[in-house]
Protein backbone atom coordinates (compact mmCIF):
# COMPACT_ATOMS: atom_id res chain seq x y z
CA UNK A 1 0.00 0.00 0.00
CA UNK A 2 1.58 3.23 -1.26
CA UNK A 3 0.97 6.23 1.41
CA UNK A 4 0.80 10.29 0.22
CA UNK A 5 1.80 11.58 3.22
CA UNK A 6 1.17 15.68 4.13
CA UNK A 7 2.06 18.01 6.83
CA UNK A 8 1.43 21.69 6.57
CA UNK A 9 -0.13 21.87 10.20
CA UNK A 10 2.65 24.42 11.62
CA UNK A 11 5.73 26.54 10.21
CA UNK A 12 7.49 23.47 8.37
CA UNK A 13 5.41 21.75 5.00
CA UNK A 14 6.44 18.42 4.58
CA UNK A 15 5.54 15.47 1.94
CA UNK A 16 6.66 11.94 2.13
CA UNK A 17 5.71 8.63 0.46
CA UNK A 18 5.92 5.22 2.30
CA UNK A 19 4.91 1.98 1.37
CA UNK A 20 4.95 -1.36 3.86
CA UNK A 21 6.96 0.41 6.48
CA UNK A 22 9.26 1.85 4.17
CA UNK A 23 10.11 5.38 3.62
CA UNK A 24 10.49 5.50 -0.04
CA UNK A 25 10.46 10.22 -0.37
CA UNK A 26 10.49 12.96 1.82
CA UNK A 27 10.26 16.89 1.33
CA UNK A 28 10.25 19.05 3.90
CA UNK A 29 10.76 22.71 3.91
CA UNK A 30 11.22 25.22 7.46
CA UNK A 31 11.02 28.93 5.74
CA UNK A 32 8.68 32.00 6.17
CA UNK A 33 7.21 31.00 2.20
CA UNK A 34 3.51 30.07 2.51
CA UNK A 35 2.79 26.92 2.11
CA UNK A 36 -0.04 27.17 -0.58
CA UNK A 37 3.43 28.11 -2.70
CA UNK A 38 5.33 24.89 -1.57
CA UNK A 39 3.06 22.21 -0.71
CA UNK A 40 1.88 21.52 -4.52
CA UNK A 41 5.61 21.74 -6.41
CA UNK A 42 6.87 19.53 -3.30
CA UNK A 43 4.66 16.70 -4.14
CA UNK A 44 4.69 17.42 -7.95
CA UNK A 45 9.16 16.99 -7.57
CA UNK A 46 8.95 14.55 -5.23
CA UNK A 47 6.55 12.58 -7.65
CA UNK A 48 8.54 13.20 -10.66
CA UNK A 49 12.31 12.44 -9.59
CA UNK A 50 10.96 9.35 -7.54
CA UNK A 51 9.11 8.38 -10.57
CA UNK A 52 6.04 7.63 -8.70
CA UNK A 53 2.64 7.95 -11.24
CA UNK A 54 -0.41 9.38 -9.31
CA UNK A 55 -2.45 6.47 -9.84
CA UNK A 56 0.08 4.46 -7.87
CA UNK A 57 -0.89 6.24 -4.40
CA UNK A 58 -3.31 3.67 -2.88
CA UNK A 59 -4.25 6.40 0.27
CA UNK A 60 -3.28 10.20 1.32
CA UNK A 61 -2.64 10.61 4.90
CA UNK A 62 -2.08 14.30 6.16
CA UNK A 63 -2.20 16.03 9.70
CA UNK A 64 -5.43 16.90 10.77
CA UNK A 65 -4.68 19.13 13.36
CA UNK A 66 -4.74 21.07 15.64
CA UNK A 67 -2.45 23.53 14.04
CA UNK A 68 -2.43 26.78 12.07
CA UNK A 69 -5.54 27.71 10.48
CA UNK A 70 -4.46 28.32 7.32
CA UNK A 71 -2.24 25.50 7.74
CA UNK A 72 -4.73 22.94 7.81
CA UNK A 73 -7.04 24.57 5.52
CA UNK A 74 -4.10 24.37 2.66
CA UNK A 75 -2.92 20.07 3.73
CA UNK A 76 -6.62 19.11 4.07
CA UNK A 77 -7.71 20.83 0.69
CA UNK A 78 -4.93 19.31 -0.84
CA UNK A 79 -5.42 15.56 0.40
CA UNK A 80 -9.00 16.21 -0.27
CA UNK A 81 -8.90 17.37 -3.92
CA UNK A 82 -6.21 14.66 -4.23
CA UNK A 83 -8.14 11.96 -2.75
CA UNK A 84 -11.42 12.75 -4.50
CA UNK A 85 -9.43 13.10 -7.83
CA UNK A 86 -7.81 9.91 -7.84
CA UNK A 87 -10.81 7.99 -5.68
CA UNK A 88 -8.32 7.13 -2.72
CA UNK A 89 -9.36 7.26 0.97
CA UNK A 90 -7.78 10.27 3.12
CA UNK A 91 -6.59 9.42 6.03
CA UNK A 92 -6.43 12.09 9.11
CA UNK A 93 -3.14 11.89 11.33
CA UNK A 94 -3.90 14.09 15.00
CA UNK A 95 -0.81 16.38 14.37
CA UNK A 96 0.78 16.18 18.64
CA UNK A 97 0.68 12.79 18.90
CA UNK A 98 2.52 12.57 15.06
CA UNK A 99 5.65 14.73 16.23
CA UNK A 100 5.76 12.73 19.04
CA UNK A 101 7.06 9.71 16.50
CA UNK A 102 10.60 11.74 16.23
CA UNK A 103 11.11 9.87 19.63
CA UNK A 104 9.61 6.68 18.54
CA UNK A 105 9.84 4.48 21.54
CA UNK A 106 12.27 6.90 23.98
CA UNK A 107 11.64 5.71 27.43
CA UNK A 108 11.28 9.62 27.78
CA UNK A 109 8.10 11.60 28.57
CA UNK A 110 7.58 13.12 24.97
CA UNK A 111 5.79 16.48 24.91
CA UNK A 112 5.02 18.34 22.06
CA UNK A 113 4.33 22.08 21.29
CA UNK A 114 2.87 24.01 18.72
CA UNK A 115 2.60 27.74 18.90
CA UNK A 116 -1.00 28.26 19.09
CA UNK A 117 -0.60 32.18 19.68
CA UNK A 118 -2.34 33.85 22.36
CA UNK A 119 -0.11 32.80 24.68
CA UNK A 120 -1.02 28.98 23.89
CA UNK A 121 0.13 26.04 22.93
CA UNK A 122 -1.83 22.88 20.85
CA UNK A 123 0.60 20.36 23.15
CA UNK A 124 -0.08 16.97 25.11
CA UNK A 125 2.55 14.83 26.91
CA UNK A 126 2.96 10.89 25.61
CA UNK A 127 5.21 7.63 26.37
CA UNK A 128 5.98 4.67 24.33
CA UNK A 129 4.28 1.76 25.75
CA UNK A 130 4.29 -2.26 24.96
CA UNK A 131 0.38 -2.91 23.92
CA UNK A 132 1.49 -6.37 25.71
CA UNK A 133 1.95 -4.19 29.17
CA UNK A 134 0.16 -1.01 28.67
CA UNK A 135 -4.26 -0.69 27.59
CA UNK A 136 -5.57 1.38 25.17
CA UNK A 137 -2.47 2.84 23.22
CA UNK A 138 -2.75 4.97 20.58
CA UNK A 139 -1.49 4.02 16.74
CA UNK A 140 -0.32 0.57 17.58
CA UNK A 141 1.98 -0.78 15.01
CA UNK A 142 3.28 -3.83 13.64
CA UNK A 143 5.80 -4.15 16.56
CA UNK A 144 3.27 -4.03 19.22
CA UNK A 145 4.59 -0.17 20.48
CA UNK A 146 1.88 2.58 20.79
CA UNK A 147 1.61 5.69 22.30
CA UNK A 148 0.13 6.27 26.02
CA UNK A 149 -1.19 9.76 26.40
CA UNK A 150 -0.47 11.07 29.73
CA UNK A 151 -1.39 14.61 28.92
CA UNK A 152 -4.25 14.45 25.86
CA UNK A 153 -3.61 17.01 23.00
CA UNK A 154 -5.20 20.31 24.01
CA UNK A 155 -4.50 24.26 23.75
CA UNK A 156 -3.37 25.12 27.04
CA UNK A 157 -0.69 27.92 27.92
CA UNK A 158 2.89 26.54 27.74
CA UNK A 159 4.10 26.83 31.40
CA UNK A 160 0.57 24.65 32.06
CA UNK A 161 1.84 22.23 29.87
CA UNK A 162 5.68 22.00 31.62
CA UNK A 163 4.29 21.64 35.31
CA UNK A 164 2.07 19.07 34.40
CA UNK A 165 4.67 17.08 32.26
CA UNK A 166 7.20 18.43 35.41
CA UNK A 167 4.67 16.54 37.82
CA UNK A 168 4.25 12.96 35.64
CA UNK A 169 8.42 13.02 36.26
CA UNK A 170 7.82 13.26 39.36
CA UNK A 171 5.29 10.64 39.95
CA UNK A 172 7.75 8.21 38.62
CA UNK A 173 6.58 7.80 35.05
CA UNK A 174 9.52 8.87 33.28
CA UNK A 175 13.20 10.22 34.08
CA UNK A 176 13.16 12.64 31.75
CA UNK A 177 11.17 14.96 29.27
CA UNK A 178 11.71 15.98 25.77
CA UNK A 179 10.65 19.08 24.45
CA UNK A 180 10.25 19.61 20.85
CA UNK A 181 8.12 21.53 17.77
CA UNK A 182 7.59 25.26 17.29
CA UNK A 183 6.05 26.34 19.98
CA UNK A 184 9.48 25.57 21.76
CA UNK A 185 11.22 28.76 20.94
CA UNK A 186 8.81 31.09 21.91
CA UNK A 187 8.47 29.17 25.49
CA UNK A 188 11.82 28.84 26.65
CA UNK A 189 11.31 31.11 29.95
CA UNK A 190 8.09 28.68 30.93
CA UNK A 191 10.47 25.56 29.75
CA UNK A 192 13.28 27.02 31.87
CA UNK A 193 11.57 26.71 34.79
CA UNK A 194 10.80 22.78 34.77
CA UNK A 195 12.19 21.31 37.77
CA UNK A 196 12.68 17.84 36.94
CA UNK A 197 15.39 16.52 34.05
CA UNK A 198 15.02 17.58 30.48
CA UNK A 199 16.40 17.98 26.89
CA UNK A 200 15.07 20.39 24.02
CA UNK A 201 15.53 18.27 20.63
CA UNK A 202 17.61 19.17 18.39
CA UNK A 203 16.66 21.04 14.98
CA UNK A 204 16.37 17.61 12.95
CA UNK A 205 14.18 15.97 15.64
CA UNK A 206 12.13 19.01 16.59
CA UNK A 207 9.28 19.47 14.08
CA UNK A 208 6.53 17.96 12.01
CA UNK A 209 7.78 15.54 9.18
CA UNK A 210 5.25 13.85 6.61
CA UNK A 211 7.33 10.86 7.28
CA UNK A 212 5.90 10.25 10.39
CA UNK A 213 1.93 11.20 9.81
CA UNK A 214 2.48 7.94 7.04
CA UNK A 215 3.80 5.89 9.90
CA UNK A 216 1.12 6.46 11.96
CA UNK A 217 -1.33 6.55 8.73
CA UNK A 218 0.05 2.92 8.29
CA UNK A 219 -1.21 1.94 11.07
CA UNK A 220 -4.29 3.52 11.23
CA UNK A 221 -5.25 2.10 8.01
CA UNK A 222 -4.18 -0.99 8.94
CA UNK A 223 -6.07 -1.38 12.02
CA UNK A 224 -9.10 -0.81 9.36
CA UNK A 225 -9.61 2.97 9.20
CA UNK A 226 -10.84 4.06 5.85
CA UNK A 227 -12.26 7.43 5.42
CA UNK A 228 -13.30 9.11 2.09
CA UNK A 229 -12.08 12.20 0.97
CA UNK A 230 -15.53 13.61 1.05
CA UNK A 231 -15.62 12.23 4.81
CA UNK A 232 -12.21 13.34 6.35
CA UNK A 233 -12.81 16.61 8.38
CA UNK A 234 -9.97 18.50 10.20
CA UNK A 235 -9.81 19.07 13.67
CA UNK A 236 -9.08 22.89 14.58
CA UNK A 237 -9.36 22.49 18.53
CA UNK A 238 -10.35 26.18 19.02
CA UNK A 239 -12.61 28.43 17.24
CA UNK A 240 -10.78 30.26 14.39
CA UNK A 241 -10.65 34.04 15.02
CA UNK A 242 -13.24 35.33 13.02
CA UNK A 243 -15.34 32.78 14.51
CA UNK A 244 -14.39 34.42 17.84
CA UNK A 245 -15.18 37.70 16.49
CA UNK A 246 -18.71 36.64 15.43
CA UNK A 247 -19.16 35.22 18.77
CA UNK A 248 -18.55 38.02 20.94
CA UNK A 249 -20.16 40.71 18.13
CA UNK A 250 -22.92 38.28 18.33
CA UNK A 251 -22.59 38.60 22.33
CA UNK A 252 -22.34 42.37 22.75
CA UNK A 253 -25.36 42.83 20.27
CA UNK B 1 26.31 30.06 8.65
CA UNK B 2 24.00 28.64 6.00
CA UNK B 3 24.76 24.84 5.36
CA UNK B 4 23.99 22.96 2.33
CA UNK B 5 24.60 18.98 3.26
CA UNK B 6 24.41 15.68 1.07
CA UNK B 7 24.43 11.99 1.68
CA UNK B 8 24.51 9.75 -1.02
CA UNK B 9 26.86 6.81 0.76
CA UNK B 10 24.13 4.58 0.92
CA UNK B 11 20.72 3.37 -0.89
CA UNK B 12 19.09 6.90 0.63
CA UNK B 13 20.20 10.68 -1.47
CA UNK B 14 19.38 13.16 0.79
CA UNK B 15 20.29 17.45 0.99
CA UNK B 16 19.65 19.94 3.36
CA UNK B 17 19.63 23.20 4.34
CA UNK B 18 20.85 24.12 7.89
CA UNK B 19 21.15 27.28 9.85
CA UNK B 20 22.45 28.35 13.17
CA UNK B 21 20.95 24.81 14.76
CA UNK B 22 17.30 25.02 12.15
CA UNK B 23 16.58 22.57 9.32
CA UNK B 24 15.28 24.74 6.73
CA UNK B 25 14.92 22.34 4.44
CA UNK B 26 15.63 18.68 3.97
CA UNK B 27 14.94 16.58 0.22
CA UNK B 28 15.45 12.57 0.61
CA UNK B 29 15.14 9.80 -1.19
CA UNK B 30 15.13 5.98 -0.91
CA UNK B 31 14.72 4.46 -4.58
CA UNK B 32 16.41 2.55 -6.28
CA UNK B 33 17.18 5.58 -8.88
CA UNK B 34 21.04 6.49 -9.28
CA UNK B 35 21.92 8.99 -7.30
CA UNK B 36 23.45 10.66 -10.68
CA UNK B 37 20.12 11.17 -11.72
CA UNK B 38 18.63 12.59 -8.66
CA UNK B 39 21.45 14.58 -6.01
CA UNK B 40 21.74 17.69 -8.56
CA UNK B 41 17.86 18.18 -9.47
CA UNK B 42 17.23 17.55 -5.72
CA UNK B 43 19.62 20.38 -4.58
CA UNK B 44 18.06 22.36 -7.62
CA UNK B 45 14.75 22.00 -6.26
CA UNK B 46 15.19 22.76 -2.50
CA UNK B 47 17.34 25.61 -3.21
CA UNK B 48 14.46 26.93 -5.93
CA UNK B 49 11.49 26.36 -3.35
CA UNK B 50 13.23 27.89 -0.43
CA UNK B 51 14.28 30.74 -2.15
CA UNK B 52 18.05 30.40 -1.44
CA UNK B 53 20.90 31.99 -3.53
CA UNK B 54 23.89 29.68 -4.35
CA UNK B 55 26.08 32.51 -3.08
CA UNK B 56 24.02 32.68 0.51
CA UNK B 57 26.07 28.96 1.49
CA UNK B 58 28.80 29.43 3.82
CA UNK B 59 30.00 25.99 3.66
CA UNK B 60 29.30 22.22 2.51
CA UNK B 61 29.21 19.24 4.36
CA UNK B 62 29.63 16.02 2.71
CA UNK B 63 28.58 12.35 3.99
CA UNK B 64 32.26 11.30 3.69
CA UNK B 65 32.22 7.83 4.18
CA UNK B 66 32.39 4.73 4.50
CA UNK B 67 29.51 3.77 2.18
CA UNK B 68 28.95 3.22 -1.30
CA UNK B 69 31.95 4.05 -3.46
CA UNK B 70 29.55 4.86 -6.39
CA UNK B 71 27.29 6.99 -3.94
CA UNK B 72 29.99 8.54 -2.05
CA UNK B 73 32.22 9.22 -5.41
CA UNK B 74 29.15 11.24 -6.77
CA UNK B 75 28.30 12.88 -3.68
CA UNK B 76 31.91 13.91 -2.67
CA UNK B 77 32.19 15.01 -6.44
CA UNK B 78 29.21 17.22 -5.96
CA UNK B 79 29.95 18.87 -2.38
CA UNK B 80 33.81 19.59 -4.13
CA UNK B 81 32.29 20.87 -7.28
CA UNK B 82 29.92 23.68 -6.01
CA UNK B 83 32.49 24.55 -2.85
CA UNK B 84 35.14 25.34 -5.42
CA UNK B 85 32.62 27.07 -8.03
CA UNK B 86 31.30 29.22 -4.87
CA UNK B 87 34.74 29.20 -2.58
CA UNK B 88 33.35 27.79 0.21
CA UNK B 89 34.87 25.10 2.75
CA UNK B 90 33.69 21.31 2.09
CA UNK B 91 34.21 19.75 5.77
CA UNK B 92 33.58 15.47 5.42
CA UNK B 93 31.29 14.34 8.03
CA UNK B 94 31.75 10.61 9.04
CA UNK B 95 28.55 8.62 7.52
CA UNK B 96 27.92 6.05 10.25
CA UNK B 97 28.31 8.27 13.53
CA UNK B 98 25.95 10.61 11.87
CA UNK B 99 23.55 7.70 11.30
CA UNK B 100 23.52 7.34 15.30
CA UNK B 101 22.32 11.20 15.26
CA UNK B 102 18.34 9.56 14.72
CA UNK B 103 18.69 8.89 18.36
CA UNK B 104 20.00 12.06 19.30
CA UNK B 105 20.23 11.96 23.09
CA UNK B 106 19.30 8.10 23.69
CA UNK B 107 19.91 6.29 26.58
CA UNK B 108 20.33 3.41 24.30
CA UNK B 109 23.24 1.62 22.58
CA UNK B 110 22.65 2.93 19.04
CA UNK B 111 24.41 0.69 16.31
CA UNK B 112 24.16 1.91 12.96
CA UNK B 113 24.83 -0.51 9.97
CA UNK B 114 25.25 0.28 6.20
CA UNK B 115 24.94 -3.00 3.66
CA UNK B 116 28.82 -2.75 2.31
CA UNK B 117 27.96 -6.68 0.40
CA UNK B 118 30.89 -9.62 0.41
CA UNK B 119 29.01 -10.09 3.80
CA UNK B 120 29.75 -7.39 5.49
CA UNK B 121 28.32 -4.03 6.77
CA UNK B 122 30.17 -0.26 8.26
CA UNK B 123 28.74 -0.14 11.20
CA UNK B 124 29.70 1.02 14.58
CA UNK B 125 28.18 0.82 18.21
CA UNK B 126 27.69 4.47 19.64
CA UNK B 127 26.32 6.01 22.83
CA UNK B 128 25.00 9.62 23.80
CA UNK B 129 26.85 11.18 26.78
CA UNK B 130 27.75 14.45 28.67
CA UNK B 131 30.82 16.30 27.61
CA UNK B 132 30.78 17.22 31.43
CA UNK B 133 30.58 13.78 32.59
CA UNK B 134 32.88 11.32 29.77
CA UNK B 135 36.23 12.43 28.02
CA UNK B 136 37.02 12.52 24.31
CA UNK B 137 33.15 12.14 22.83
CA UNK B 138 32.77 12.78 19.21
CA UNK B 139 30.99 16.00 18.12
CA UNK B 140 30.60 17.85 21.12
CA UNK B 141 27.52 20.39 19.96
CA UNK B 142 26.37 23.56 22.02
CA UNK B 143 24.21 21.54 24.27
CA UNK B 144 27.67 19.39 25.59
CA UNK B 145 26.69 16.20 24.16
CA UNK B 146 28.38 14.01 22.11
CA UNK B 147 28.98 10.37 20.85
CA UNK B 148 30.93 8.30 22.70
CA UNK B 149 32.11 5.02 20.56
CA UNK B 150 31.99 1.64 22.40
CA UNK B 151 33.15 0.10 18.60
CA UNK B 152 34.57 2.38 16.25
CA UNK B 153 33.07 2.55 12.57
CA UNK B 154 35.10 -0.12 11.04
CA UNK B 155 34.20 -2.99 7.93
CA UNK B 156 33.14 -6.68 9.64
CA UNK B 157 30.84 -8.73 9.34
CA UNK B 158 26.55 -8.37 10.96
CA UNK B 159 27.04 -10.88 12.82
CA UNK B 160 30.34 -9.75 14.76
CA UNK B 161 29.03 -6.28 15.50
CA UNK B 162 25.75 -7.71 16.73
CA UNK B 163 28.00 -9.54 19.48
CA UNK B 164 30.36 -6.87 20.42
CA UNK B 165 26.93 -4.20 20.84
CA UNK B 166 25.28 -7.35 23.14
CA UNK B 167 28.43 -7.68 25.03
CA UNK B 168 28.57 -4.38 26.00
CA UNK B 169 24.77 -4.02 27.14
CA UNK B 170 25.83 -7.41 29.02
CA UNK B 171 28.38 -5.13 30.33
CA UNK B 172 26.02 -2.52 31.93
CA UNK B 173 26.65 0.45 29.26
CA UNK B 174 23.45 0.33 28.31
CA UNK B 175 19.60 -1.29 28.53
CA UNK B 176 19.20 -2.12 25.29
CA UNK B 177 20.17 -1.67 21.43
CA UNK B 178 18.67 0.08 18.49
CA UNK B 179 19.70 -1.15 15.07
CA UNK B 180 19.52 1.02 11.99
CA UNK B 181 20.09 1.74 8.55
CA UNK B 182 20.43 -0.66 5.16
CA UNK B 183 22.30 -2.82 6.49
CA UNK B 184 19.34 -4.09 8.74
CA UNK B 185 17.21 -5.40 6.44
CA UNK B 186 20.09 -8.01 5.01
CA UNK B 187 21.03 -9.20 8.27
CA UNK B 188 18.39 -9.61 9.97
CA UNK B 189 18.80 -13.03 10.24
CA UNK B 190 22.16 -12.10 12.56
CA UNK B 191 20.45 -9.48 14.52
CA UNK B 192 17.90 -12.08 15.74
CA UNK B 193 20.36 -14.05 17.23
CA UNK B 194 20.97 -11.01 19.96
CA UNK B 195 20.45 -11.87 23.24
CA UNK B 196 20.11 -8.66 25.04
CA UNK B 197 16.87 -6.49 24.75
CA UNK B 198 17.07 -4.64 21.32
CA UNK B 199 14.73 -2.99 18.70
CA UNK B 200 14.97 -1.91 14.94
CA UNK B 201 14.28 1.39 14.26
CA UNK B 202 11.16 2.46 12.32
CA UNK B 203 11.70 3.85 8.66
CA UNK B 204 11.42 7.35 9.54
CA UNK B 205 14.54 7.09 11.80
CA UNK B 206 16.30 4.39 9.93
CA UNK B 207 18.43 5.80 7.49
CA UNK B 208 21.06 8.67 6.27
CA UNK B 209 19.54 11.97 6.73
CA UNK B 210 21.34 14.79 5.21
CA UNK B 211 19.81 16.87 8.79
CA UNK B 212 22.31 15.03 10.58
CA UNK B 213 25.41 15.52 8.01
CA UNK B 214 24.36 19.05 8.86
CA UNK B 215 24.33 18.94 11.93
CA UNK B 216 27.25 17.62 13.02
CA UNK B 217 28.84 18.89 10.11
CA UNK B 218 27.77 22.42 12.07
CA UNK B 219 29.55 21.32 15.21
CA UNK B 220 32.47 20.26 13.56
CA UNK B 221 32.80 24.24 12.13
CA UNK B 222 32.20 25.65 15.73
CA UNK B 223 35.43 23.95 16.57
CA UNK B 224 37.27 25.16 14.01
CA UNK B 225 37.28 22.56 11.01
CA UNK B 226 37.53 24.08 7.91
CA UNK B 227 38.83 22.10 4.91
CA UNK B 228 39.20 23.56 1.11
CA UNK B 229 37.16 22.09 -1.67
CA UNK B 230 40.16 20.40 -2.88
CA UNK B 231 41.62 18.58 0.70
CA UNK B 232 38.41 17.22 1.36
CA UNK B 233 38.71 13.51 0.68
CA UNK B 234 36.62 10.31 1.07
CA UNK B 235 37.06 7.54 3.92
CA UNK B 236 36.42 4.34 1.55
CA UNK B 237 37.74 2.61 4.38
CA UNK B 238 38.03 -0.46 2.27
CA UNK B 239 39.96 -0.70 -1.03
CA UNK B 240 37.50 -0.47 -3.91
CA UNK B 241 36.66 -3.48 -5.81
CA UNK B 242 38.82 -2.28 -9.09
CA UNK B 243 41.44 -2.02 -6.83
CA UNK B 244 41.08 -5.92 -4.92
CA UNK B 245 40.97 -7.56 -8.39
CA UNK B 246 43.95 -5.36 -9.64
CA UNK B 247 45.97 -6.41 -6.39
CA UNK B 248 44.33 -9.71 -6.83
CA UNK B 249 46.22 -9.83 -10.43
CA UNK B 250 49.51 -8.43 -9.01
CA UNK B 251 50.28 -10.67 -6.65
CA UNK B 252 49.22 -14.19 -9.50
CA UNK B 253 52.03 -12.16 -11.52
Amino acid sequence: MKILAIDSSGLVASVALYEEGQLLGEYTLNTKLTHSETLLPMIENLMKISGTEKNAIDAICVAEGPGSFTGLRIGVATAKGLGLALGKPVIGVPTVEAMAYNYYDSEALVVPMMDARRNQVYGGAFQFANAEQVENLLFVDGNGKGLQAFVETDALPAEMLVQKAAALVKEGKAKQIIFLGDGVQPNTGSIALCDVPYQIAPAPLSRQRAAHIAQVGESLLKNGVNTSAADMKPNYLRPSQAERERAEKMGEA
